[in-house]
């Protein structure tokens, strides 16, 4: 039942609610125009007297947890991704609480994966009002054709920071998996026998939940060590025989390309950072999970081998790419926010140049500063861009949700943001007259790398003069998208979409950027 | 100019007021009786709009950096401790404050120093109106002579957390010296030329305050790591000479006993905690910073070899008597709250058994939990006791405010408290009717250790029983008292007390424990 809502233009010409799952939503105003009032949210004080002194807070089951948590119609439960494709913990939450008779649930995960395509079941029966958070496979399915009761709202990991630390968000009850923790609450997810890496997507959770439970399969006498999650924010700990399956958090976007037309995309964006002039001793980049981009990775570390040059720091997703770079001397640092393979979760234990990040650190727009801006080049994928140069990452050229925006949104705050991507794919067009969901403004896009060529955003007269007499094909925008029409003839059908609005799209500063209608059937 | 002030009885029988400074306070209701309502404080929110896209936030100096925090009359400056008494931010601070003409500031350090005598002429003229935190040498005279404008108001180190985190002290600056830090704000006490170990008394500061400022004399590349404070947290970064002197930091009392009285309690002290079963394979222990404390670890060492017994975890203050027990591979940790010589600042940043705390994990009240209450022993200091093993530490029996609370009264919380303590002090029974200032209840006190034998509270019938047969001398505390009165002679002349107040002692929960009165000339 997608919604027919009252739109309003925003600034960037896209016509989205103002009242989203029943809160005020302020349409997006422009990059940097949106300057937000009052104080951050504020969790109830606690006190130890109502923790157990001995410092064990172990209870017998989820359902006791939940029960203790005081859960209850209309509560909002979150939880963190980091096990991906893997996680075993949330259909059992849902399926407890359905079992409990509640009613009504907000699921507010970091994201969500094809494994959760048992929460339709629980969206059905009412059990789950919506979910808020990435959502693809067969929940994003679900909610694109308007069978979801709320709005999907698609938040950055940084959106996602923002809106629970402004309290856009509330969180009642979070679960955080932990592959390895103590009675206290302390908690890792770097060790154990479901070590998935990190944890800090449940950080903010854990900051500003009213209840907190841990749920691990690898419990330690106290002190766990490292505490990516601090006990003093845990309420119950509960144990069970397994959380996760972190063999799966390889899943989806995290895997090479094998592609030609690629690999050739990948080598011309390592070489156009190079020509650039970005590739200096001390410099940074962060390369995202898709295909393309890890093999960027790979082009450009040899291309750093052969000038001798060292970063200064990496953002990972930590891959087994990454920590070989980090292992050969190449960057002093790699500053994770998550792990996409084992080789990455067992770097990141044993190695100390990784550095624990989190979106609060990294990405979050509603503090001091974050990360994201620190860096000299970000590598990212899309699935549509204009002319323009705005882009598109949550829906496909078929008006379906199909992807999350992930750090996506906050990286392109980098001081130079490329993104490579294939010029066509199934005979559609990526570059495209408007992209189908607005996600990130073209002013912020500064290069796009295609098999065709490299176009640089016209703003950016720096990249264009650096790279003048690289013998790159650097070419206009234009030029590359007559030549893929042409060469594709007659676009296929356009999607038709109804006047019902299925999701919307968040920017960093928590204002709408975008709205998805339902695609007419 | 001490205060005449409307007291009322608290639940300890000791009068305290109910206005402190013109903030509303409530008096002491008993051990774990009063609970918190509310939620906690909450910090503006920021934006990266308008903080520098290069993640470079240097400004040129410390008046630079006061005048963009927009200092004026009226607020409030707080800073860590860590330098103990060496200290180089804080007279500078509030000399550039003088020159501004800035007026009636609030001091919210963790601790002051002797260092800090020259904030009696800030206290003279008008710049500084009072200071809330640990007072001793001049500036504790000072205010115990009545001079403070304001009450002194000496918390605990988890009560200064639990103030800040509840809302009852608002910082308006935070002053965070920092051995090294990039910046961005990110810093680290372990590094550097100046490294004094940790920056976690700054913590709560820098997640609190509405203005954080980093100063450092060690200016690294992004990212400074560890970042034990977070520049997502820090507004301002101040590069200056040198901030502190950290072979000072080995000040007051963190030098071991000499004298062969304490050093015989140090060792009973060791023999009564393998006497009662607490020193077995995975225990705990923390041993403060005094003299007599740091003796008890090393027969404790001793006596942990002779059995082949390891502890799971040892609580700092971090001092090379510690770092040997880790290195010789007694204790898998050592959990790091502060450090309180070189060879702790050299151990913390190379040794891995090394984890930093901060008073939200060790020591806030007002938390889900906190580590104090985990500890199998743990040994502290005293000036006085009474029958009733009521303990005083922040005056001496002279009535004179000369210690701060430190870690003490989070500490009692531990499974069994013991206060080694010599019987007399220069001719003055430590053992009192009354002592003349509450700052821990008596059913929160276990154990006291004397040159005379070791009296144990009758509440703890298992440790009663658990030493019976230890051939230890366990005494009734009243037995020892009588001795030592008898031995003594005639008491000396008692200080006599005005009705003015000049100080208050809070519980670990905020409330009002006692109150100290100006002494009678």
């Amino acid at each position: 039942m997608g919604q027919k809502l009252k739109l309003v233009k925003n600034a960037a010409g896209r016509k989205v609610p103002t009242l989203v799952n029943g809160v005020k939503a302020i349409p997006f105003k422009g990059v940097g125009r949106y300057s937000p009032k009052g104080v951050k949210a504020a969790p109830p004080i606690r006190s130890c007297n109502d923790y157990p002194s001995s410092g064990n807070k172990v209870v017998g089951s989820l359902k006791e947890a939940l029960k203790k948590c005081g859960v209850k119609n209309g509560m909002t439960i979150s939880n963190h991704h980091h096990f991906r494709n893997g996680d075993l913990m949330m259909n059992q939450v849902f399926d407890t609480a359905a079992k409990m008779g509640i009613k009504n649930l907000r699921w507010f995960p970091s994201a969500s994966f094809p494994c959760h395509e048992p929460m339709i079941k629980h969206m059905e029966s009412g059990v789950i009002h919506h979910i808020e958070g990435s959502l693809n496979g067969p929940l994003g399915n679900y909610a694109s054709d308007g069978k979801m009761k709320g709005l999907a709202v698609l938040r950055s990991h940084g959106g996602r920071w923002q809106a629970i630390q402004d309290g856009e968000v509330h969180i009642d009850i979070a679960i955080i998996a932990a592959p390895t923790a103590d009675p206290f609450g302390n908690c890792t997810g770097d060790r154990g026998p479901s070590a998935c890496g990190l944890l800090g997507f449940g950080l903010a959770d854990s900051l500003y939940a009213d209840h907190v439970v841990v749920v691990t399969d690898n419990l330690v006498d106290f002190p766990c060590v490292p505490w990516q999650i601090q006990g003093n924010n845990v309420d119950h700990v509960v144990v069970l025989d397994k959380v996760g399956e972190p063999e799966k958090i390889v899943s989806g976007t995290t895997q090479i390309t094998k592609s030609p037309d690629r690999l050739f995309i990948a080598e011309l964006t390592a070489k156009f950072v190079k020509a650039a002039g970005i590739m200096q001793d001390g410099f940074s980049f962060q390369a995202g999970a898709g295909g393309t981009a890890l093999a960027f990775a790979i082009y450009l570390r040899e291309l750093m081998k052969e000038a001798g040059v060292k970063a200064r720091f990496i953002r990972g997703g930590s891959t087994k790419y990454l920590v070989e770079m980090l292992e050969e001397g190449l960057t002093d640092f790699i500053l994770d926010g998550q792990t996409f393979d084992l080789e990455g979760v067992r770097s990141m234990r044993e190695n100390s140049g990784h550095i624990n990040t989190s979106p609060f650190t990294s990405y979050n727009w509603h503090g001091k500063g974050n990360f994201a801006s620190i860096l000299d080049a970000v590598v990212l994928g899309a699935t549509e861009v204009d002319v323009n140069f705005n882009a598109n990452v949550v829906t496909h050229s078929d008006g379906q949700m199909l992807h999350g925006i992930g750090g996506w949104q906050n990286c392109l705050f980098s001081k130079c943001t490329i993104l490579p991507i294939p010029s066509f794919r199934n005979r559609i067009p990526i570059i495209v007259d408007e992209v189908t969901t607005l996600v990130g403004p073209g002013e912020l896009i500064d290069v796009i790398v295609t098999e065709r060529g490299i176009a640089i955003n016209p703003k950016r007269e720096d990249l264009i003069k650096a790279t003048k007499k690289s013998g790159l094909p650097i070419r206009k925008i234009e030029e590359i998208k007559e030549e893929v029409d042409d060469l594709v003839g007659a676009p296929l059908d356009k999607p038709e979409f109804t006047d019902e609005v299925v999701g919307v799209v968040k920017w960093v500063d928590g204002t709408v950027i975008d709205s998805i209608h339902k695609v007419k059937q």
